[in-house]
């Protein structure tokens, strides 16, 4: 195999082993030991790419999120105002998979301790808070952009990880009634 | 120190350690041999008390969520029906703090994996669910008390996530204007 097709499927392995790590134990548990030990090679496949366990962490938290605004931004196509936020609370809550959302959670879990994930989230937050408020803006003219912003995320954080917390019982059907009742109670 | 209160004390702080354990590093990290170093002992200490692992974090989660059930449970007072839902739910948003928080969201993310976790979270859901129906049937007759359980859920687990990924950023002001704004939104 060529050099470089190695080389980008080894980041590629190295980054979903970091995600399933942090998504099973935390950003804590994640190690150049731990992830060499789930891809049954040495260190030096870690090593030999990241000169650092942070810059591993930047790389992959990184790639990751790029992906998911990257999702988001497609789902809302043309739309404005309440049928774009509709959209990008829709993409975020029903798209995501389980994975995707344990990932994000892992991040908010891991932000307190790690300066690098507190970078990433903090960076996506202000990207998010920036995309619904751009929307937001569109609504009735008496409605406070800002308090929308505050409630959207609430709205969609709570859906996100009452999906995590008993995935049998939330099932998309009932998520999307629960999105449905919420949007609309905000006139949305 | 007569010996039984040498027991309640050290059953307290091993509780304790656990807790933060499981608050920064998720209840995987949860070890005997990371309690005995964060007690500055020997595991000993904990293998007197606690015959597994198992048999340790029944004990520290159950006590840790009786707790809050009966500081839930003494916000609601005399109240019925929206006003009691209110009160719940500002109880859990503000009234509880960060740490409780975080050990809630470990529950979240540690039941997939830990069986005894998935029992407590479990059960403490379904005596929350139970709660917030009580009093959501006594709303206006045409409004669906599950419907009201789900969206109450979703707001409080929004709220309490929202808090703890950027802390700095909620003020407990702002938090406050979000939980009205929604209740309100949905008529409670």
């Amino acid at each position: 195999m060529p050099r470089t097709i190695d080389r980008a499927a080894r980041l590629e392995e190295i980054s979903q082993a970091v995600e399933a790590i942090a998504r099973s134990d935390g950003f804590s548990a994640v190690t150049f030991r731990g992830i060499a030990e789930r891809l049954g090679a040495s260190t030096t496949v870690v090593t030999h790419l990241f000169g650092s366990r942070d810059e591993l962490l930047d790389y992959v938290i990184d790639r990751s999120i790029a992906r998911r605004c990257a999702d988001i931004e497609a789902e809302i196509e043309d739309t404005v105002g309440g049928a774009a936020i509709r959209s990008i609370a829709t993409a975020v809550v029903l798209n995501l998979d389980d994975d995707t959302h344990r990932f994000w959670l892992a991040l908010v879990m891991g932000a307190d301790l790690e300066p690098v994930v507190r970078k990433h989230l903090d960076r996506f937050n202000q990207w998010w808070d920036d995309l619904v408020f751009k929307h937001a803006k569109e609504l009735a003219p008496n409605s406070d952009p800002e308090a929308v912003v505050d409630a959207i995320n609430v709205i969609v954080t709570g859906l996100i990880v009452s999906g995590v917390e008993t995935d049998a019982l939330w099932s998309q059907q009932r998520r999307h009634a629960a999105l449905d009742r919420l949007l609309a109670a905000l006139d949305i």
